[in-house]
């Protein structure tokens, strides 16, 4: 049961976002430029998905880490393995060099920032990522810091129910996460 | 040095948004409301900036730390012996028992979302907070778990200088963070 009175059938973080329109509207903004609206084809938006549901995995929350990883299999040709893979040990998993690079970047910052050297910024450069790329890095990471632990602190409905996150992935993917939509 | 080629000359997270001003709009728009503009005068800008303060400490952020914890402190009659009291042991320090109970919320979500309890929650209940009051304080704390992170994570320059970040905390404290001002 939520902490707060949430609106009733609304999960996850919709619940918050219901309860509280006017910190909704700039979360979501920050969720639509970071994951669906780049414009940058090579840190699409399969990319950067994957680096929100990594790092949700690492926080351990549900509702993120099933939503988000079923926006990113979506992305990647309904690739629901590979997200599991990832999440497992991003390492081994058949994904890019740089995407790798770019995974440990994030897997620090979900720690503390200041766990993020010039080593792995330089690995992640050397395997061809831009400056761009390492800053969005940071910040998606660093933003599902602060979704997950919205949704987690406000203690949301978390249904399991995996079609329902199916289909929540596949219009995520699809239409993003912009306050106008 | 900053991880990635940040303009110069801008301390802390202002070197992030000068990079990216997409990303800064909802960044800026988020603290906007949840630290200055609530116009709630039981949950004051002067307790929201605290609450910053605080897990930005935990966080052991000095940029943040230091810029919020001097606008707290101007907006609590330039007291900083009582941000420093509270970074240290909120519990004991010269706040209201509404405020520790919320500190005591921010303090898990600062850790973990998972760790708020229906018990923290009932006591900032019966310490007079609302669920208005309970939901901001999550997301604060949540939020500041994002800006500590983005602004440790690209490195950026962050001066060992009282004097600037009295001026930063007093201007953040009287105009806030709309991407307008």
């Amino acid at each position: 049961m939520p902490h707060i009175a949430l609106p009733e059938n609304m999960p996850g973080i919709t619940g918050g976002f219901a309860f509280r329109p006017e910190t909704a509207k700039p979360m979501r903004e920050l969720a639509h430029i970071l994951l669906h609206s780049s414009g940058d084809e090579a840190f699409s938006s399969a990319d950067r998905e994957l680096i929100a549901t990594f790092v949700s995995s690492r926080n351990t929350c549900y509702f993120c880490q099933t939503s988000h990883g079923a926006a990113a299999a979506h992305l990647h040709g309904g690739d629901q393995a590979l997200m599991d893979a990832v999440c497992r040990d991003y390492k081994t998993a058949a994904i890019s060099t740089k995407m790798k690079a770019l995974l440990a970047i994030a897997e620090q910052v979900q720690i503390d920032g200041k766990r993020v050297t010039a080593e792995l910024v330089h690995e992640a450069r050397q395997q061809g990522a831009t400056d761009l790329e390492i800053h969005d890095t940071v910040l998606i990471a660093a933003a599902f810091c602060m979704y997950n632990r919205y949704v987690d602190g406000l203690a949301t409905v978390q249904p399991h129910n995996p079609e329902m996150y199916i289909e929540m992935g596949k219009r995520m993917a699809e239409k993003g996460y912009s306050p106008t939509v």
